[in-house]
């Protein structure tokens, strides 16, 4: 056994754990959202930028407006989540930086005045602290349900400005009846890996 | 408490873990790159693809190659560590799509026929299977250092071609002496979570 993470928690996070398609009716509270944001918050990322934004969705009103967005296989089980979260990459992330990397301040100018820089560097470590937050849902006991299906452009003048970029949208909650399909197959290590 | 995984894995995977700059020189086996592969197969992605791909530089004369291609303060590391993975994103994931999404065969064409569209998915997703493989060697119980300070354009070059794009160089080991930084600060939970 090459792992030392322990078997209950390998399940959680990745062999048991499915992108559910139904939920139960229990709420996801803001207590269960602060503990997975205190996990998920020490997940490296380039210079501990953090472009990640999250968007709780939580009122009624705001979910008929998401709903709207979604494609038509997505719309039912958004409507019906207990949460849904809209994650965003914030591509002015560098004004954070003199905070979040005190012994090198200057690397906010020296690596990130640029705008297309940020834009590439905030969609792809955005992406890291989404996969973060996917499996921090996991570590509450939640099923997580990451969408790519909705409209982008949308979405962002609808709930964001146009320094945040959608990355995707994650309905959370217990899982409910016949929550997923069949597990599709993975790729055999030497589809993935090479060696030289 | 709201979270369900163990503290223990919590510590493994996030509030202990950190970003190693020295290793010791005990040998990183395709024993445990296989048992971290076979674990994080799991992590979810759009439509199940796979655009991550991951070099492990073994040889020396790779290593020295790579060496030059990284910035001058990520030199040292990148050439002490037992193993350095190249992490890319294959932009014609869309071929194996047919066989990971069994169901849905067409989602190949039906969603990505362009290579922009491709290009963008590789990347955001590539960049969702590199955190579950930073976390997969945390899970192996090894530190990971990932890099951004290399030449993407010579790393491409030289070890990769025009369909796959560097994410990332990861350090791969033991920590050694003196292995990490102090730990940098985090964004409140209020400059990332919003709720509507």
């Amino acid at each position: 056994m090459s792992l030392v993470l322990d078997a209950a928690a390998q399940d959680l996070l990745f062999r048991e754990a499915r992108t559910a398609n139904t939920f139960t009716d229990e709420p996801v509270t803001d207590e269960q959202i602060q503990a997975i944001y205190d996990l998920i918050k020490y997940g490296p990322t380039a210079f501990n930028q953090t472009p990640l934004r999250i968007l709780l969705v939580r009122s009624p009103e705001a979910r008929e407006r998401l709903v709207r967005h979604m494609t038509e296989g997505n719309r039912p089980k958004t409507a019906i989540a207990p949460l849904v979260a809209i994650l965003s990459a914030d591509s002015e992330f560098h004004e954070e930086l003199p905070q979040l990397l005190p012994h090198f301040p200057q690397a906010k100018d020296a690596f990130y005045a640029q705008r297309p820089v940020r834009e590439r560097s905030a969609l792809l470590n955005g992406a890291l602290q989404a996969a973060y937050f996917i499996l921090g849902v996991r570590a509450a006991g939640l099923a997580a349900g990451p969408m790519s299906g909705f409209d982008s452009v949308g979405v962002q003048k609808e709930f964001l400005d146009a320094d945040h970029t959608p990355l995707m949208v994650v309905n959370i909650g217990r899982p409910g009846e016949n929550a997923w399909f069949e597990r599709s197959p993975r790729l055999d290590i030497d589809a993935v890996v090479t060696t030289v």
